[in-house]
């Protein structure tokens, strides 16, 4: 059986449930079972709000879970809250622009608004580079469904550029392991 | 403390992760907290599947329940499946051209998908005609903001009709409320 449970952790304005649903919607179309538990509240803004994804290969009995195999922290807060908490070797993507967490071993420390900012001109758009970023470390989600589901989910006007964010997010990460893998075998 | 666990049920196809995606944006929008508990599978279309949603004035520390205070059973399997298991005194809101479910003294028993056919020509909208049912039986939620959260939430094309579609859901309860209103007193 292949079980991935992924918490997305940030402040409440962060597209946390965007992301969610197009993990969902893709996983979905990738002919995996998931479930999605958000908790939403008026101090989310700002704050730790998490939106909590597992995707199976079975039915999945139960949704809750405390401690994640992939944890996206977007802000501090939501790292200080939830870095502490993960299953043996997990991985934590966090935008490094936003977190300090340096010393962790499993985290990939990644300046996800900034290239959101600077390849597609939307900040905002950080939370779709991270599911690139998620979607080739799960080695489970087609880039094409991946960024499908982005287009189809996205708010009124932001289709290309959440496509487009899911992708360079894809790619970025693509590259990174290529270059975990040529180290790996004595390359450059 | 204001709590209501509401369970959204029918067919894959159907929309409730929609229609649990727009209560929740608009609970949220009126300043209560909100879960949300999906699950999806590759079996859920033409099945039983479900969105779960909380929402109440104060945080909430659950999100599972088993029994809920408000049932939407959009097909006949969802009521089989759910029917049976609710709260006390909880209401259940069934489509009448799929489910039968006459016998259960609280279920309100109405055409949606016909409804949704009838006036605005698209019975997908169904799920957000719900949302407009629901919308009066919670009594927390102004008409305005769910309607507004059903545009902005709406998938590209869909976005005045589902706005609409609450809007028709929410003026028939209005109706059928003040008709048993004026019954219990005695009047037509």
């Amino acid at each position: 059986m292949w079980k991935k449970e992924i918490r997305l952790a940030g402040s409440g304005g962060q597209g946390l449930g965007l992301a969610a649903t197009v993990l969902a919607s893709a996983a979905l179309q990738a002919g995996l079972y998931v479930t999605t538990l958000q908790s939403y509240g008026p101090e989310a803004r700002g704050g730790a709000s998490r939106s909590d994804v597992t995707l199976s290969d079975q039915d999945i009995a139960n949704p809750w879970f405390s401690r994640p195999a992939l944890l996206l922290a977007l802000n501090q807060k939501s790292w200080a809250k939830f870095g502490g908490n993960l299953a043996e070797g997990a991985l934590a993507v966090v935008d490094s622009n936003w977190v300090e967490a340096h010393e962790y071993p499993g985290v990939l420390a990644l300046p996800l608004e900034q290239m959101a900012k600077a390849e597609l001109r939307e900040k905002i758009a950080a939370n779709m580079v991270a599911v690139g970023v998620i979607g080739v470390l799960l080695d489970r989600l087609p880039l094409a469904i991946l960024a499908e589901a982005a287009y189809l989910k996205a708010p009124k006007g932001f289709e290309r550029i959440n496509k487009a964010a899911v992708e360079l997010g894809w790619h970025v990460m693509e590259q990174i392991k290529g270059g975990v893998e040529r180290e790996h075998i004595g390359g450059a």
